[in-house]
């Protein structure tokens, strides 16, 4: 059985914890009935001891696991991990709900693509990454009742995605911690306006409007001077014609969107002057979680 | 000549100063060369001696008119309104928008809606009046460089919008001073996500999202605890089958959006609780500013 969930970009430029992308970069994992518990981690963090037992995703398995099945089983678990760790590509949104949906595939039982978000909610309180990683496309989310409450919209082909990936992490906790407690009027309204704009824009695929409508006031800038190339990594894409660049989650990750003519020059002029991050170009996924028994 | 602008009900919801919608209650003026100016005003406003002479329109007409023409003409104005004054259903956004598209279209300039829209904010600086005026429909908008930045979507038949509008103002000065100087991250996170949400739900036509998505934590409970009736007008709405049910402008009109099949039932629900007030049914419009030379 082979389970696969999206990367995700979520914070997308003024929709603070509200709005999220997925993209074609996937975090997979290949489950086998087995006499022994084992697992094997390929791809982003298998260098990390830390990390090379999956205990987060195993944790969550064994959660649900053990609640739908009564019996005895092992399994063996091959990851294959191309979502880089800790820098806001949602890689934790994406073990969380390749967990789950793992845990009810290989009992036989189906579960329902939002049942599966609302269970994801509970190990990841924001819903613009695990949206999106379940539903794939363009999603804007919010939570009520403990429960998730969205809407999704696919991208099509005619995007890319270009995607700076620095050579560190900014920590995620002091990246919020950087946040103000308080923000002025201004800068609430600004951000509602914005962020209902780029929702507009995304629903109506009125790419032009990005430009205008991705800007931010209340967490990116803050976010941003942690590592203030970034600020020149954003100039760069959007002068080279990206649609919008904006910090990808909390961060290192720049994610701009453009024309998927322009992707190959964006992505040329970023990786000259970047050569010491990872620049690439992806696909939009309109999928989400995908299981194959 | 005629120039007919429909009525607004701006700040939807979490939409605060960039959501709104028009409906078709109309500000209506016939214009006609005569020997002497002269002004008659009919409907909302008629009976107030201050508004008689309508000097916010022949004001403005006049900035403009003097500036395209170099004739001395006179002319007859005939008002019709049907948009209750100091409501917060953007009857000074209708007056402006008028007087600008009257002043062109008189001397047979054709006036781009665009520029129109531009025009108009030098008198009103918050978008989400004008721009539905000008362009009909639900709008997101928001100013960049001066100039409005926005996406428009038709309402289709199917809705409709129940009004109450309450026999007495709140002040829109006052109002403003009543909001908070700063907010707390979570209630900026709860609008930028309700906004987006409520705005992916006019742009996907998904009805049953707007009671969730029109939540709002920015500026409606401030407002109406001056007149705090409309808290109870509100639910009554809500309790009777209204989609959403928000503060129109800053006030004091309580604006419902519902069902086409459910107008009547709801709207005989509040006009029977709230029998001092005025209760009316309307049709949303998608056309905007009108002009019949």
């Amino acid at each position: 059985m082979k389970v696969s969930v999206p990367a995700t970009s979520a914070n997308l430029g003024p929709g603070f914890d509200s709005l999220g992308i997925a993209i074609t970069m996937k975090n997979q994992v290949i489950i086998r009935p087995s006499k022994f518990h084992s697992v094997s981690l390929k791809g982003e963090g298998a260098n990390n001891p830390v990390l090379k037992d999956n205990n987060m995703f195993i944790s969550i398995f064994n959660d649900f696991y053990h609640n739908l099945s009564h019996k005895k089983r092992h399994f063996r678990f091959e990851f294959f991990n191309e979502i880089p760790l800790s820098r806001g590509l949602g890689s934790s949104s994406a073990v969380i709900v390749s967990a789950i949906a793992s845990a009810y595939a290989i009992e036989g039982i189906k579960l329902d693509k939002n049942k599966l978000l609302n269970l994801a909610l509970a190990y990841e309180n924001h819903p613009d990454n695990i949206t999106p990683a379940v539903m794939g496309g363009f999603n804007v989310a919010t939570v009520q009742d403990n429960e998730v409450r969205y809407i999704n919209k696919s991208i099509p082909k005619a995007l890319k995605a270009v995607i700076v990936v620095p050579n560190r992490p900014i920590s995620t906790q002091l990246s919020r911690k950087t946040l103000p407690f308080k923000y002025s009027k201004d800068d609430v309204i600004f951000n509602i306006s914005h962020s209902s704009l780029l929702t507009a824009a995304f629903m109506s695929e009125d790419w032009k409007m990005l430009r205008t409508a991705s800007l931010d006031k209340v967490h990116q800038k803050y976010r941003m001077k942690q590592m203030p190339e970034l600020f020149d990594v954003q100039k760069s894409a959007l002068r080279s014609g990206a649609l919008m660049s904006t910090l990808s989650g909390s961060g290192s990750t720049l994610f701009s969107i453009c024309f998927a003519d322009d992707a190959k020059r964006i992505e040329k002029a970023l990786r000259n002057r970047f050569s010491h991050f990872k620049v690439f170009t992806s696909d939009f996924d309109n999928t989400g979680v995908k299981i194959d028994l």
